[in-house]
């Protein structure tokens, strides 16, 4: 079976593309990797990748890319409307296939522990990698940015997890951890009663009493002249899909309203929609491995 | 996006395993080609091989692997249970990911183009690549074997597709055909009474009135005390798996049956479980494009 994660590094460059090609090129040049998708933006003066493939090499990958990455970046005199703490300002690991969440905050701090001795960088582990409560969220870590960084890096609540104790002149520092891959599930209704979607998402999400990897807000769709539950799905593999569906169907009942579709954004992970399959179809014992397409992967 | 499709060709020789290693090795060794399974039978003395990848790249590596195997095998000389008219028996094409039966069915006639006057093999075209209905069923082809095909050559009837108007001295001949995956689909029922699993399977197969693309029939499962419609779908991207299994579902009720649960044996190409997933959350514009796993196809 295919082993494989996802890394997005978010790189501060976005306006010099010559640079931003040569930061992306390790992630085409080695094997077993491969590079799903990046852009650049010049107004954030930032460039997020999307690659994916087998961890070591991925992992590989990513420190040869810092490297270019903290040769080509000069933090100094960068400017961009996204925060930004560092030249390889955030690499986060996604565990996508045949990977626990625990392997990937391994290959998390294995990639922060070789990126802070190889280049002198400090290095703050987050989220699921984070080492103290107060790390998790990547706002807290990055909150001073760049610029306020060596001031915040004398408190002894914000010593590095790894590398030196103070910033790298040049490059700042860079946030590594891992997290689960989000599904953006918008489910839309055959009503225009926004404070409808609104009880329906206070009933699913796990703020309010909902389920536990489930983000909701109602949304009005006015084009359509509907209503939405727009939904995050922060770990499909333990807050199923379709239970966040059938949850929304029993909801809706109560006023008399009907699911009249959903839809994912963006990308989602196989499984998340064949579990639906096998939920819906009462599969016995089925195994991904029986995925044609799944064969390709191995 | 990735295009795919899957070979299963059939070789004559299933005993000398250092002979099938020989020709399976192009398998191996192409590129943009995957070799997923192959199993070798001594009774039936033949190797059925399973093999997907980039069509022109499947295509090249099964012309190598036949000109191995009209070196090895000699069908003078051949015994095993199971019938066979060629060294290279047969070669069926099946498309997997964007590629059309019709591209396919080219796939196939170029191949069978190229092994015809490369080895001066003569090749019948068979299932949706056959030019003319007595081909499309592999048997009618085959009846006679490889000891019986002399005669049948001088028949007008079966004058081969390509390639010469006799047989190969050792190989005798090859059917190159193109067809759709199959996939075994079963459902199980919270009944004992065989009747109700063949009633229902009458309803929904083709050939007694059914939907296009079902075979069916009522097995007992004796273990554990319950049937079950056993079915196959010869076309899932016409006749989808779910409007299978809702059929049976409503078929049962008029015995107060239900479905207890269902299996799908073997492989089953992804889209077959992606469309059920569409089908239940009742999916807007959803692109297999969508699907991570699916980048790393492409």
């Amino acid at each position: 079976m295919a082993v494989l994660v996802e890394c997005v590094p978010n790189f501060s460059e976005g306006s010099n593309l010559e640079k931003v090609a040569k930061i992306i090129a390790p992630f085409n040049s080695t094997q077993g990797v491969k590079l799903l998708d990046y852009s650049s933006d010049r107004d954030h003066n930032r460039t997020v990748v999307t690659v994916m493939g087998e961890p070591k090499s991925v992992k590989n990958a990513m420190i040869e890319a810092a490297g270019i990455a903290l040769q080509e970046i000069d933090l100094r005199c960068h400017q961009g409307e996204h925060p930004r703490m560092g030249a390889v300002d955030v690499v986060p690991f996604i565990p996508i296939q045949n990977y626990t969440m625990e392997e990937a905050v391994v290959l998390a701090r294995e990639t922060a522990q070789d990126l802070a001795s190889r280049y002198d960088l400090p290095i703050f582990l987050y989220e699921k990698a984070a080492t103290q409560p107060a790390r998790e969220n990547l706002a807290n870590i990055r909150k001073g940015e760049f610029e306020g960084m060596s001031e915040k890096l004398l408190l002894p609540e914000w010593k590095p997890d790894f590398g030196p104790d103070s910033i790298h002149p040049s490059a700042g520092v860079t946030a590594v951890g891992a997290r689960m891959p989000l599904v953006a599930f918008n489910i839309n209704l055959n009503t225009n009663n926004l404070e409808i979607a609104h009880q329906i998402a206070r009933c699913i999400r796990h703020i309010s009493g909902g389920l536990r990897y489930c983000k909701a807000m109602g949304v009005e769709l006015k084009e359509r002249n509907i209503v939405q539950v727009s939904i995050n799905m922060t770990d499909y593999t333990k807050t199923a899909l379709y239970r966040v569906f059938e949850m929304v169907r029993f909801e809706a009942r109560r006023y008399g309203v009907e699911i009249v579709g959903s839809e994912i954004i963006g990308l989602a992970p196989m499984a998340a929609l064949v579990d639906a399959a096998v939920y819906y179809m009462r599969l016995e014992d089925f195994k991904m491995e029986q995925i044609i397409e799944q064969r390709m992967l191995e």
